[in-house]
């Protein structure tokens, strides 16, 4: 508290903010994000803002945005040590956000808030975002790396993103077209994807006392490996089926699970029937509900139970839906119907 | 640590995370929300995505999109337990980092990372992004409030923002047409901006002693008022310049300073010569300097120093742009010439 007489005078350095190490940091993360650059990429990174055409050869095009987090998921990467996933679900979590409105991705931006700079760990960060925009064809087109001295702890950060994709607006996906009768595809996830992590870590780490170098019963692979697993874009296997206009719908399963996510895009007098015994719940879910003795309502609205989008096409469409998906690299299972109604019911 | 037989279940309110608290917030904000909406905005909070369209009139438009926080202004909030700022100050910021480009602002999201959900606050703090958004012609299309507990503390949270533009490719500025003899017009700044608050937040609380609501010496204000003042916009005026294709080159002085920001819109083979006696330094910003002794050159590298917006523009343009400028209410001071060479030096 307090200079004396004769003390140095304060830096910004002293208070904790390397403006050099920032510089540093940026000049690496130049060289991943020329990777993910188009045709449309006007600018390049170290500008005020990034600059991006919009595409030709559409007659009215509309811009899809989303914003999102990765949630406490980053805990897991903090305790592994693992920082390299974790960018790829943010870009992932955000391409299918904006791809169940029928919009593919153009630009990314990212929020990396560090408690102190370090230059590895920014880099494998932000190394994971560029490595998902260059696999989902969106350009990294800027973001910000802050340093937040005594907010944020030496070896944590918290990182969100936003996105914004195109879509011709005649071909927005608003859900508006399904019927009662339609068929909801369920997509298979590659685990907890980027919701429930603070309920998994409450279970997994105090109650089951394990850590993330342990394996986690009946998963056959570590915590870590588990539990960073990562979120799956589906931007690839339904890419071809919005292009078809096959899709009547599509929800992304995230914090709410298929009740909260799947009646957002039913239309008025249309509500949904789920069979339980439709799909294989992945062990992950069943330790953690057994681990954790939760209610299998409360696992329903948590997690994504192994379902990770819902698609919702018309019967004659099934077939023909279900090997584009599959053929995209992903499992798909007939998991239930649309009926006349309102919200969500579960047979089975 | 552990259950034990006959205890209950956990639930992911029992493990810190309220949907239904969550849900609320969200109600909240949509009737903020509602007052940002313009003709081009097509879609309702709520939804996966928020859909924009392209604006019509365009032959060829480039979107700018650009990222930020607020950094650690967000403690001077939570010591002073007001929230409604904040919001603004970042709505303003990003709108100024794409305003250089020549763009103006179309939407905006925000990421908000509490700790808990407070209700209120999040009403608080989103209401002052609304605020800001209304003000300058921005729709406010979505965002995240995300709950991470064990993350933040309770009474604290990150906010982040990313905000999309538009501007026609031919009159994106990037001070191309910068030349040696060209005027540097300084734009006055409200304060701090959102720049430099960890090391004024060293000097202030810890060197000097003082907390929120003291008298920051100097100012004839309080602590919290002169630190949580609002980083102004320049888009109102700075617009009708952009128009009339006055300015050659426009700099936001954020972290860096003016040493920092300038060069990076002037071409190669430029300098700039700024003479400090040119304008009157914030009462602000010499208290820092002398509460934490810090070296002069230190100062122009941190903070804003009372320019937060310098506008390049020919000399014969100078009394008209600056009548302009001072007719959208901001004061402005012809403060330097460009000049052949590179970077920033400085006289007086």
């Amino acid at each position: 508290m307090g200079l004396r007489m004769g003390d140095p005078g304060l830096s910004y350095r002293d208070a904790g903010v390397d403006l050099d190490a920032a510089d540093r940091a940026k000049r690496r993360l130049k060289t991943l994000v020329e990777a993910t650059r188009d045709r449309y990429t006007l600018s390049e990174l170290g500008l005020f803002g990034g600059l991006y055409q919009v595409p030709d050869g559409l007659s009215q095009p509309v811009l899809v945005a989303s914003a999102d987090g990765v949630g406490t998921k980053l805990k897991i990467a903090f305790e592994a040590a693992r920082h390299g996933t974790v960018g790829q679900c943010l870009v992932n979590h955000c391409v299918n956000d904006i791809l169940v409105q029928g919009a593919r991705p153009l630009f990314f931006l990212d929020y990396l808030a560090t408690g102190q700079m370090d230059e590895e760990v920014v880099a494998e960060v932000v190394g994971g975002v560029a490595v998902a925009c260059a696999e989902n064809g969106c350009a990294l087109l800027g973001g910000e790396t802050a340093q937040m001295p005594d907010f944020y702890a030496q070896e944590e950060y918290d990182l969100a993103g936003f996105i914004v994709g195109v879509v011709e607006r005649d071909r927005v996906l608003d859900g508006r077209g399904i019927r009662p009768g339609d068929v909801l595809l369920g997509l298979a996830s590659t685990g907890l994807h980027t919701n429930g992590y603070t309920l998994a870590r409450r279970i997994v780490f105090d109650v089951m006392g394990l850590r993330v170098e342990d394996d986690l019963p009946g998963t056959g692979r570590t915590v870590a490996d588990e539990l960073l697993s990562v979120h799956r874009s589906y931007l690839r296997p339904l890419a071809p089926l919005l292009e078809s206009g096959t899709l009547r719908g599509l929800a992304h399963i995230t914090g709410g699970g298929i009740p909260g996510n799947l009646p957002r895009v039913l239309p008025n007098g249309v509500g949904a029937v789920v069979d339980r015994g439709a799909w294989k719940v992945p062990a992950v879910f069943r330790t953690l509900q057994e681990g954790g003795r939760v209610e299998r309502g409360e696992m329903d609205r948590v997690f994504n139970m192994g379902v990770g989008m819902i698609a919702v096409v018309r019967p004659e469409d099934v077939d023909r839906a279900a090997d584009r998906i599959q053929e995209g690299g992903v499992d798909v299972y007939p998991i239930g119907t649309t009926e006349a109604g309102a919200g969500v019911r579960y047979t089975g």
